[in-house]
């Protein structure tokens, strides 16, 4: 078997003060953290399309990673020395699980029959290493935004026979999860938005999103698939407005259409911070509602109005995620995907395995510091105390609906005007740094 | 009677050709469109806190607007002055409605019963003014922001008193808004939301935003009144984040609270773009689920990250959202209110005329584009036959859930790639500025 | 000679009330405007690389324009056939220029001299074609930014021999530039900045720019090249951060480094926008300094935050830059490229039509109503007059530097309060919209 | 003497293990690193407007923060007492510097000499404190855009009025500096630049500008200043634009101008990320002019668009940041002066102190980091090697100005397709964490 990222061996555990950059500093995978491994924690997935399909190309340029396993003739012989690199990496950085779009793992035609073909080959390919090295697979997905025909959409295309060949990637991209032991199986809809008001009847297309998730869903619970259904939100990018725009959009729709049982959320960072969150935020908002899936994890620039999809490496921003992640009990079913790229001038083999060491250590060390904070601060009591007003008293008849409007009056009038009350944020800010 | 803007008639329409800053060249208000006059299509109303209580400060600077109707010191005789100011300038414009917040209306106090008392005083003094000038009053409010004691919210604040004190200014609201006859009573959460999420509970907040909701709708119902509720989304300033973040938030909202029977969105333009969305995206999202309610009218700075509330003045996106609305059937309740300031620096009494006439007029002449593309393009074919393949046949089918996965699937695999549609974009916006 | 686009014939002018999509509504382009014909106010270029090369691909997507020209596997044969289909758009659009990058032209190698061949090889072609049609060269230029030896800048490159490689192609575009009597040269540098700071040498890469471009136009001048030399900035995309961020930061470096006598600005809408400024205040940046060059015409989208490249449709917007530019004397050198692209999903090949007919609509719409504006409103007036109290007594003494500090003191001291003098801006707004 | 922030006493270096939040776990004042101690490096000041005057007022609702120094209904008295407040807090912290405009000092009026009279007097007192207490002034400065007078502006009014009051104001609060032995003065153009281009002569009002810089400078000379000057920028709010935009535009206008020999600048973090720059691009800008005067340390919301002045908290950004400063040799003159606020509804009197302590603190360890980054790693040899090919040979000559671009295009030509190199951004991102 060839060897594609050659001289660089296992990455280790080698702690904190080590200063060797092929080694993790943090991420000691069998360590205990609240009662779980960090393995069991962080589940880090390494994301098949940008680390070993992404090459370097922008709108402003074309290639600059050029891939020793892209060099054979045959689709098929090519996507399977793609593998071979793919769990070579994924081995030699010790992660847990992968996730991939169906044409990241073979190119496609314009053919379903042969695209079923193909996909069929390499998912049987992909048991075979699986099995070999135990990586798992934490998603599956099908790409319905690259090719041409979805430039109008794909489930929300004005077209009939778009949404047809949607259904025909699904299916093949759901059978491939499933045979393969996906954990989850995520829609992203790059596409399912519009790039003009003016040509667009967005309560139509949203029926047929809507209606397009329930039939995927109901194929695959037939075919035994017990996983989850995560939503990717993001606002826009390839299009102007994106339907699923953020996590309080998508659960909203998720309610109206009835899909709430199935699907929950997979949240990107970077995506957060498009739609004008920060990445707390959205996770807050899902796990109110007990829909926090999973994540993908990368970092956007926030002077730059496009998705960077950047390594993560910002400790305090990491650090105020993890608090949410570990008081919420952490992901429903997924974990953390770095859907993140090397940048297109980091044309050393090594760099994507910096990327992914940076990556995991910052979540690992994250990880660290917000149990120290859950377990050895009174960040959760003041919290709170902040709200005790409502845990007795008339309070607490409010929160029951006891109360009603004149009676809030009443109690007002009687009370008189109430004291001021800090909201102690430089203190809670300080208090994070007191424990990174 | 004073007059407190001297020298200034009746404001008139005179057509496209007047030269007459002070005329109108578009609004008139008995002309007819598609069936109804512009009056009725437009509700124009005047928003009492930026014109009448509106001194141009800023964070940065203090009072540059100084008001003739400021003068006295007795609390209710100030507010008698500004309101014979608001009756004179709203009949000279030829209004047929207003909109005020408790607060605007009369100076409030931290005294419960002395807060409402005032506040009676100015609804007695309103109703004979209304009565005299025939103009009406489109929705009421409560101010539950400014006050220090709403630093850390008002029906969200952690601590319960505050939230009393809210419902005590709602009640006295609600109470005066049925009193005026309003049509429609709106709630604005300016610090329904946090400044960090490290010190809030965010399910909590939101759980309990909506019992108050539920609280205040029953009083107002139990006391006979019989119009809207509207939701203004805002996605933050004052606070970091607000919960009523957009149109999409507030409807999932809404839908989980069970508050959909009542209550409507006032969508402004200024949050809008502050969301991240076209004011035209917002207008379709609140249309397609019935919920246009009403309209705060202004413009914000594409290149200003705050809420600079200007008045509206761009024919192409004015005449963009006009076409929404008309062909979405209008508003529900409500109305145009000018949610607009003049500048700090705009300091003539003549400048709040101007800015009013141009808000009106932009909206006017939109208005007519609107329907003249409506009424003689083929606008709305164009967006009609894209969504043809859904109408009849396998479409149809799907859009009916008759077909699954794998009937999509073999469509798809028996029918072929499917030929490529135009989009028509540029088309599409030529005919815009065809009709304007 | 095979007709590329079939079933369009010319474009002509019919005025506003034609409801043919392909006639021109307002561009009438020997109609004069201020003494001069529309066509000298406005010289209209088509871009090659977007109309002719833009294959609808975006990060997310591959091509959605297959283009008839590009179906000859030889370079030069291929060339040919999209120049042939060049000049015929351009001449059925009747726009008196184009511009090009090299590789726009023809498909560029790694062969220095092969590149070379190509280019003479097209620009003998060119010739002939603009001879026979009389259409001119607005501009050249050279891309050096989408080969992969430019991922880390061009001239700025941190490896001397990419820059060399940069000065080859900047050789061979003067050439071609010269050759084609082409009126101005242009240097948008995509790559001449930074991805991170971490790598980079800021001030090194600054002068070496700099050094660079008194390099090229040394060259040029010695070739007898007159025209002018274009900055084009832009903040950002594909770099994290372009140094030609925007006018004012262009024209600083310009000074720096004695540049001031041979380059102007190609000022970009979109580009504007992204660095967080309307196009007018860009314009007003450049004629401030007597350095409007030429203008790149096209939109952003104001909730996007990437370059969209849409074509220009919005009035109140063009009619405030026409105003600038009219008021501001034009363009020196040179005039109003559409670096616009059509949507992806634009794929019709009558989209490229309405698409430049739409741009060239709103611009000769907006170039009257600005002229309207000038010749019969008190619009230059109401400015002028602001400044009067400059143009006399202490003002004057102020402006001429004959007042020191203690003067001014006195001066205030002196004469009190200053009175309050409204700006006006409602006032000004309105105005606008009488003329369009 | 009263004590204002009872029970709290001397803030103290406790080290990083430290839980007392009334403490500095890093900030260690004698320390050396570098050769200089922490006092020396960070020179940390106080800014008197938010710390002493700053009401917790927003555009969105009134004080909060209620101040016992601001009882006396005297203007000098209450002046004193908030000056006793001042240095308390000061000397509590351990700060070395404050600094001030004139009307945070005290009260002004609309009378000249009133003013001087009140300002000579606070002074004086001023005087006596810092004797006392050893604390200096690190900068002063006018507020030339809170008062009603300025709201078109100060140097860029249109009234010439107008401007002398600034420079009556400036006069005044040069005088203030230098008898009080400041070390620097401050511009910041609050409301320099224009609400709308409708209205404004941009070029006249930067010639005003330029102008009052210079009337303000020979006086503070020939009253034996010997300080810095030093512009601060911001890109807009209150203004739609202002003319000081960031660094690049600040230093052109120098330039243009002939102010570079006695200006310099003050930069401002969250002016930065406002103005589309991270800070560290600003800082790099500033010291490559040899231009980096000083720093008012805060940090904005990435998520809101206006001007947030919170405390910085952010170790990676601040490292990074600090990095820029160590290399380039640290502050010319001035300064971290804490221009941050404590939140609206931050009410105890201990937040100010939480608040400046978490700053200090943050750029005490992040000294720190950068130090260690400097002195033990290969972070600037990374960098210098990434250049290596300009210091001899072909690349040497062209720095020198020695090669034309036909020696470019044969040096390309005859070495051929340059090699790949890779930029190793996640490799330098990881280095950071490292050391954090
Ligand atoms: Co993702
Ligand atoms: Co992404
Ligand atoms: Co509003
Ligand atoms: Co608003
Ligand atoms: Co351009
Ligand atoms: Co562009
Ligand atoms: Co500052
Ligand atoms: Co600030």
């Amino acid at each position: 078997n060839k060897e594609f990222f050659k001289g660089i061996g296992q990455i280790k555990y080698e702690g904190p003060q080590t200063d060797n950059p092929l080694a993790y500093r943090w991420y000691d995978e069998q360590r205990v953290v609240a009662g779980k491994t960090m393995k069991a924690h962080l589940c880090f997935a390494v994301a098949y399309w940008h680390s070993f399909c992404g090459n370097g190309g922008d709108p402003f340029g074309g290639a600059t990673h050029i891939f020793p396993w892209d060099e054979k003739s045959d689709a098929v012989a090519r996507a399977k020395d793609k593998m071979d690199a793919a769990f070579e990496f994924i081995t030699k950085v010790n992660f847990p699980f992968y996730c991939f779009h169906d044409v990241d793992v073979v190119d496609h035609t314009s053919d379903v029959a042969e695209n079923e073909k193909r996909l069929q080959a390499l998912t049987a390919y992909a048991k075979e290493k699986q099995a070999a090295s135990g990586v798992k697979l934490l998603w599956g997905t099908a790409n319905l935004f690259s090719h041409r025909r979805y430039m109008n959409g794909a489930a929300t295309n004005p077209d009939f026979s778009v949404l047809a060949h949607a259904g025909a990637q699904v299916k093949a991209a759901l059978d491939a999860t499933i045979a393969l032991g996906g954990e989850n199986y995520v829609f992203w809809g790059g596409r399912e938005g519009y790039m003009t008001l003016l040509n667009t009847n967005m309560k139509r297309e949203q029926e047929h999103l809507a209606r397009f998730l329930h039939t995927a869903k109901d194929y695959a619970r037939q075919q035994g698939f017990k996983g989850n259904f995560f939503i990717e939100p993001k606002p826009c990018e390839p299009t102007k407005h994106q339907y699923d725009y953020d996590a309080a959009t998508v659960i909203g729709f998720l309610r109206k259409y009835d899909l709430l049982q199935d699907f929950k959320l997979n949240l990107e960072v970077n995506h957060a911070t498009l739609a004008g969150h920060t990445f707390q935020h959205e996770l807050q908002v899902a796990i109110d509602e007990g829909l926090l899936g999973s994540m993908d994890a990368n970092r956007g620039d926030y002077q730059n109005g496009w998705d960077t999809d950047q390594f993560p490496n910002n400790i305090n921003e990491i650090t105020e995620a993890m608090l949410i992640i570990l008081e919420g009990g952490g992901f429903k079913g997924g974990g953390i995907n770095f859907d993140a790229k090397i940048r297109r001038n980091s044309t050393d083999p090594a760099d994507l395995f910096h990327a992914h060491i940076g990556g995991a250590d910052t979540f690992a060390r994250s990880l660290l510091v917000a149990d120290n904070i859950l377990q050895h601060s009174d960040y959760k009591k003041i919290r709170a105390d902040r709200y005790a007003s409502y845990n007795s008293g008339k309070g607490q008849e409010f929160e029951a609906g006891k109360l009603n409007l004149e009676d809030l009056r009443n109690i007002a009038a009687a009370s008189g005007e109430p004291s001021v009350i800090s909201g102690k944020q430089e203190y809670l800010e300080n208090l994070i740094n007191r424990y990174i």
